[in-house]
């Protein structure tokens, strides 16, 4: 298998994009998990989002989690922000990084902010203005960006025109999300392709959801097309709104201990992120999606006593 | 994505690897299920083990099940045999293939049928020579073909040495097994070229245990080296036995339908065949491993109404 990155960035959204599909934890709660995460060696984690605390009760509590986690060097905390007031409350609490975001269709940016792309743009260029002033970098998630479950297809030439207007507006990063869990390893593939033809000066990141299944082929599709930044979520938390309990976000713990294995660096302490992991499972009170928490690691299975025999 | 192949193969491996990790059910049951499998258009069954019942409970009862199900003309309905005792059983019960199975490592093949791989040549030679008595195909699962939970690593260069033993005795085609969710895609890169290389006119099959959620970025490695014939088992089903809870085989709906989406043809319709998921959830009473149950296709989420909003 050739054209694998010799390393990883994981950036963690569980505090965020885990979180927010879960029941509201406490503000103290949400802290200890960053903590025990950056604890690990994740050097970029998606810590809160600063949108309307009615529209998302889970993530109130936006700038108190921001002033009570321990801050270690060489970690980008980053928030997600839906507008120019979002950004400036995210400067105001410390935050690393802004995220601005938006869909690559209309039918799903209508469902979720009220508002065709094209507007929504516009708020994405008022985080760049605010991101800039404060000295932060901003970045610009493309959401349902391998399909939408209202529209269905999505074209990549249209993920394109999307990319390029945020290029536009000053956007340095994009991260595509296939947010509703519709991409499969030929779509990450055309999709990562165009915009790396397209708009080369701009790193790209994948955020999968394992709505179908399919988020780990969906990595290796994009690692394979030259993608070397991944979100991904403790536990798997997180999942698509369209799909309660059919799967969350493609898992930390998982995808570590596969780029690992596959001898692709990420700088993660896999044991530190298991202990994150066991935090998680204990703040939402119940089963994680992820494998690693009960399996263990590859290298740690040996000769497990209780094990059933006879199997193939 | 280049070198995909245009259509594959999926082995249903269910009935028999899915159920033998569950409480014993009714071979009526078992006969409805297997049937609603052919109903669905997958053209090979693994449909029953004539191993001991006293060893696999949930397996008693093969022969009837051999007796009750509707044979489909096209369809193979395979059954696992692990000596010439079991292959007399299912060629007399009117098994269509004869799998026969043994480990890569001497570790697992002892802790599974207490004794070494060559010993166990040589009972793969027997089956070989009760299927040719019967004219019936014989393969042979290799399985902990990518590492053994006792021994640890397996070298590729050993799997292929012990495939070549068993080729000398006559084995036509091989499935090599993951049986304890320890492959990743470099890993199956490295088998699978080894073994075209070595045995070209073998054809291979990938079995694939999802047990550290790695078995659908197995499947596409395995796709992109080759591959056109996979285990799969309805509803995730399964699992390694030395993890218990962390997940089963390659899900066959997760897969057929990544498979389509990718326009690789399977044969297999959709809907029927997640009736088949919803008949072997009711068969073992408890929430499936796979994720198409509960997201439902990717072109069928349009709209949903009750889907909550503003999450990117």
């Amino acid at each position: 298998m050739s054209d694998l990155p010799p390393e990883v960035t994981v950036r963690e959204v569980g505090p965020r994009d885990g979180l927010q599909a879960e029941e509201p934890v406490p503000v103290e709660a949400r802290i200890r998990l960053i903590d025990a995460l950056s604890g690990a060696g994740l050097t970029k984690i998606e810590a809160v989002s600063f949108v309307s605390p009615k529209a998302v009760p889970a993530m109130a509590g936006a700038a108190e989690v921001m002033a009570g986690i321990a801050r270690h060097p060489g970690i980008q905390y980053s928030a997600l922000v839906p507008n120019r007031r979002g950004a400036e409350a995210a400067v105001q609490a410390g935050a690393g990084a802004l995220t601005a975001f938006l869909a690559a269709s209309d039918g799903y940016n209508r469902k979720n902010v009220g508002k065709s792309v094209e507007e929504s743009v516009a708020d994405v260029a008022e985080v760049v203005a605010v991101g800039r002033g404060a000295g932060l970098p901003v970045e610009c998630t493309i959401s349902s960006a391998f399909g939408d479950p209202y529209e269905g297809e999505v074209a990549p030439e249209r993920v394109a025109e999307v990319a390029g207007w945020l290029a536009d507006a000053g956007v340095e990063a994009f991260s595509l999300g296939d947010t509703t869990g519709m991409a499969s390893p030929t779509r990450v593939t055309a999709v990562v392709d165009l915009l790396r033809e397209r708009l080369p000066e701009h790193p790209l990141n994948l955020h999968l959801h394992d709505t179908r299944g399919a988020a780990m082929a969906n990595a290796l599709a994009g690692l394979q097309a030259g993608v070397t930044e991944f979100d991904a979520s403790i536990g798997g938390l997180g999942g698509s709104p369209f799909a309660p309990n059919a799967g969350g976000n493609l898992a930390t713990e998982d995808f570590v201990h596969l780029l690992e294995d596959m001898g692709i660096g990420t700088g993660v302490d896999l044991p530190k992120l298991l202990e994150a992991a066991a935090i998680a499972q204990d703040l939402v009170g119940h089963d994680l999606w992820s494998h690693l928490p009960k399996s263990g690691p590859r290298r740690g299975g040996a000769g497990n006593p209780g094990a059933p025999e006879r199997r193939r």
